[in-house]
């Protein structure tokens, strides 16, 4: 490495806070702090250590940069503006305005070089542990002797409230964990948050929680080009522990009332201080958006080394063609064709917990999908998420394939996330559906970002019986469905899950719930319902009657099964019932009316709807007229089929409400 | 203390593992694991140190114990039976089933001596953070030298899985800070989890964690009594920091072929291993639910500590007379009676945010209800949750009235439930409306308890603006509504924001959650709706149209003055409009159908919701024919006036709207 310009350093630096200054107050809102105060931190690690083409947003093994604390925003612009991205002044000009390319926090798949959306603190460092998983999974998988195909790093600024946040720990303690050598968190130790000095709340000894789980830990003076530079390369010669580097920065650096001081956080520093501060930096205080002579050049990133490993990979494609091949099927996550000769099959009657069948079907498509790659949150029996015959990833084998995410299920999910971001694997991961209020978070986030992600929610009602109801899921059904872009799917039989894995597979465009049962239910026979439709429609009849019908009867996983043994009594006493299965809204919401109006005549009025859970929204399909049987309380401690019968989840009620509609 | 009766401790540790392994082999479901491994640990805690009363479960300065690893209820359905409190054996007999006192995990508000609902892992020890967080506060504001009338300790049992979950983390730290010197976590360091060791993925150092958060830590073997004694004693000797003792135990202890086995966490033993077992333990294999002779009598507590305390109190009233009524109205949550003279008015016209009007409203009520303690999770200034002049709750002075939880969402969750289970204190807490997510778990858990905490949720939609759609609710109002027994209130400006203040602080039955913008809104004139009903009703008329209406236009928070403009605009085309003002669905609800009927008269079918969230569950008010008017997607970053423009949600879109449907 030549001799690092500190001239031209200084130069870059304070264009970063110039360019954050003007931003922010042509804006009048947003966040000047964070980028003055690590400019210093990130004009050295982009020009001294990210390898990247700016270029080539999406070359595969670039390195990943991560700004966890996504209200620093105008760093990260000013870096790939600076750096050559397709992101020209003109948008910088617009920050924060109606679509620009320069929103308040950073959005996945809106400005090119944003490697995940951040903003909600503690996300960004999760995701990033995400992709230093998925990195490692993949050259442990792929690279070869001087085939280093897959091999970069992964680093991320995070800030005092990324650390705060409980799930950043859960990460970290895994990350520490499996000894993720390749990652590298700056740490803008500023010792200010919102509410003040960090001695208000935040007394811990960060690095020494972080050496407690297995990282590789260090302290700097953030405003020192060449000690930053030596600190990170230090990090770098540790390859077996994930590095944090706490770099000491002073937040709003520069600014001669506000640096050091909460006030630097989350608002302009006002016309007069910026001026100021340009002064106190030396700076021009005009034109505003001012970049000095030569720091787009010292800044700039080259093609280079996608060009070198793009010769690497086409020589590797000469010497390893399979592995060149499966490499690319990692890349495109290409699904089999033949999709139906891969699937378990399942004898129709035998009670089967739909979590159980879900297992099978993994396992049964496992082999062919070699980059679905997942495990649980310590629930891998309950979940049904085991792979057989597959051993874990642990830190000292990474050609495992389960992993086992531990009682973390934040943690997991903004690990999947990251997964997914980073490409060339399938994030798949389990815990019990009340757990996915833990992860919600995590789970937005991949929502909006269009991430496709598998959650295996088992243990998804009063169905799960004893445990009781702190175990038992009543709203997160409808509180999952309340998000948009997230397909929630609740198959009723090992049919419908066989389907829904299918759906989950090809949604690439969004996050899917599988949503299973515990307890046991029988196969049906599907033959008169494939007829009309499937779990990718959404919702179909799967029992037609033979008279035209009076009532529909609509249920969704185990309550469609409650619905058809309604039907039953209901035939007893003469009433035709149409019964329904439903088993995702977002899939059924999405065809036409014209299908939808097969599955719900709108000239039948009488309508009951079945779900263990509350009852609100579901007048979106039951209408008016219709009778909702749920549960708009929280469950109880017994064997499953004593709450269903004590809280009326039974055919009889069922049946009762339909006859009260057309009687 | 005299010495320790380790014959006695044995057969006490055989009898609750003996009860544990019939009660759960009788259920045929349960976790036998912890109570055999920390039964030891839990004898010693009962027998040695655990002031209380069975008599009175209720005594206010017991001593609180908190078995954050719920699963393991069996243990402490023991000590609650063997100690004597009202916890027949006929119950234990009756494990995990309908109508029991002993569900699957223990239950606040069902079992006597149950201190909290734990179960969901990390949430326990959350709470009694928050419980030892009110003792500090509660005993340095009332006790005189001589007079500790509020002096005890909170022990806790917890598990790996509590703290591999990020919320214990979050918790721990705030605790570390604030030195709650008088908590005393016993860590069941058996080194197993579900999945099997916990070297599979918890290989931290945890000791060295709590070190790091500024925890008091120690180890000890946790099948030796007198060393676990003396490690309590050493605990109870730190007074300035929290301690947590790593009791190294065998998960199962006894059984020959699953001790220190994931088998043994979540199973029953099998009748087999449970002979094995007893056998094993020299303990009789018959009858099922032996009880040594001499255990009850070695672990009965007993009511001279609460006899003493009373005698105390006794003289403290006749000391501290005006002390003692200001406790009395501490524990009682005594409301003022003169509501309306306190609130501050508001000029009407004038624009104000609801949730400064909430600042507003809070610091006009704070020194009439001195018990109300808060904070913010680092968002004080933007959630206008600060009290004026008064200063922070902190390490060196816990006569302070404001916490500052740092961002710390789900911790700041738990610990306010822990506060008010604690008594004597009223919680509050403030974040971002988005960010509720974080904080599912305890929000959850404290509908299911209860408890009287009140969420301060700002920033309330799109309506926050550049923040963009990371920081911007759209699914939230709706997947809090979901949540029984939580009151979610979305005032619309600052009159109803008084009112919802009152509301939340009159409901002691559950939680509250206020719904505040970040936006200012004009203070409506209020006159012609009072007449009608207010906030406590949920919704109301808040404007009646000279004719009769034709269409109803129903609006929450500040969506109600989109409604308002809409009905203006209809007017001009000689339509009438009846505009609904609908805070709260829950408090609606709960109102009789005629009062319902009055604000949505059944006749009208041409009904328009106005709000800026998901349109999933308004069926419930609009009806079939009706028109939902809000978003089905993510936001965007832009000021907020553009948002609302781009995405539609506009009095002109809501006229349209309107006329659509009676045109």
């Amino acid at each position: 490495m030549t001799e690092y310009n500190l001239d031209y350093h200084r130069l870059a630096a304070n264009t970063i806070r110039g360019l954050t200054m003007d931003a922010v107050q042509k804006a009048n809102i947003g966040h000047p702090g964070l980028p003055m105060g690590m400019a210093d931190v990130a004009v050295v690690l982009w020009t001294q250590f990210l390898t990247h083409n700016p270029q080539d947003p999406h070359w595969f093994n670039r390195d990943r940069f991560v700004l966890s604390a996504g209200h620093g925003s105008m760093l990260l612009y000013s870096l790939l503006h600076l750096s050559g991205y397709d992101l020209p002044m003109a948008e910088l000009m617009q920050f924060r305005q109606w679509g620009s390319q320069t929103p308040g926090h950073p959005e996945y798949g809106h400005t090119p070089g944003v490697e995940t959306t951040t903003g909600p603190l503690g996300q960004g460092i999760t995701n990033a542990i995400g992709m230093a998983l998925a990195e490692k999974w993949l050259a442990t998988k792929f690279n070869r002797p001087g085939f280093n195909l897959v091999d970069h790093y992964t680093y991320v600024i995070a800030s005092d409230g990324d650390l705060m946040e409980g799930v950043s720990g859960e990460a970290s303690s895994l990350a520490g964990h499996l000894g993720l050598g390749k990652l590298i968190v700056l740490y803008d130790d500023n010792k200010i948050t919102i509410d003040g000095r960090t001695e208000l709340t935040f007394t811990e000894d960060v690095l020494a929680r972080y050496a407690a789980y297995g990282w590789y830990t260090d302290a700097v003076d953030g405003h020192e080009p060449l000690a930053v530079m030596a600190a990170i390369k230090r990090a770098q010669a540790v390859t077996d522990m994930p590095a944090i580097i706490a770099c000491r920065t002073h937040i709003g650096y520069g600014s001669p009332h506000k640096q050091d001081t909460a006030k630097a956080h989350g608002e302009p520093l006002g016309v007069e201080e910026v001026a100021l501060t340009k002064k106190n930096l030396q700076w021009p205080l005009e034109p505003l958006f001012y970049v000095a002579d030569g720091v787009a050049e010292f800044m700039a990133g080259s093609g280079e080394a996608q060009t070198a490993w793009e010769a690497l990979w086409r020589q590797y494609q000469a010497e390893y063609p399979e592995m060149a091949a499966e490499f690319n099927k990692h890349l495109h996550g290409e699904l089999p064709a033949n999709w139906d000769d891969m699937m378990p099959t399942f004898e129709v009657g035998q009670a089967l917990a739909t979590r159980a069948s879900s297992g099978m079907v993994l396992n049964a498509l496992a082999p062919h999908v070699p980059y679905l790659l997942g495990g649980s949150a310590d629930l891998s029996g309950s979940n049904n998420t085991k792979l057989k015959e597959v051993a874990p990833l642990s830190p000292d084998d990474f050609s495992g394939r389960y992993i086992h995410f531990g009682v973390r299920e934040h943690g997991m999910g903004g690990i999947m996330s990251g997964m997914a971001l980073h490409g060339g694997v399938r994030p798949y991961g389990g815990t019990f559906l009340v757990f996915s209020d833990y992860m919600r978070g995590a789970i937005r986030l991949a929502a909006m970002m269009g991430l496709p992600v598998i959650y295996v929610f088992t243990h998804d009602s009063i169905g799960l019986g004893e445990d009781g109801p702190t175990h038992q899921p009543v709203e997160h059904l409808m509180s999952l469905r309340a998000i948009p872009n997230l397909t929630v799917i609740r198959p009723c039989d090992a049919v419908e899950v066989a389907e829904a894995w299918k759906v989950a597979l090809e949604n690439k465009t969004g996050p899917t719930a599988l949503v299973l049962t515990r307890q046991g239910v029988p196969t049906l026979s599907h033959i008169q319902s494939q007829s009309t439709g499937s779990v990718a429609q959404g919702a179909y009849v799967i029992k037609q009657p033979v008279k035209p019908p009076q009532v529909l009867l609509i249920g969704t996983g185990s309550e469609v099964h409650i619905a058809l043994e309604a039907e039953k009594l209901l035939g007893e006493q003469g009433v035709s019932a149409q019964v329904i299965s439903m088993p995702s809204w977002e899939l059924f919401a999405a065809q036409p009316a014209a299908y939808r109006h097969t599955v719900l005549p709108p000239d039948i009025q009488a309508r009951v709807s079945i779900e263990a859970g509350v009852t609100l929204g579901w007048e979106r399909y039951i209408g008016d007229a219709g009778k909702a049987v749920g549960l708009d309380r929280f469950g109880a401690s017994a064997p499953y089929k004593t709450i269903y019968e004590k809280l009326g989840l039974t055919p009889t009620a069922v049946a009762a409400a339909a006859l009260s509609l057309i009687r």
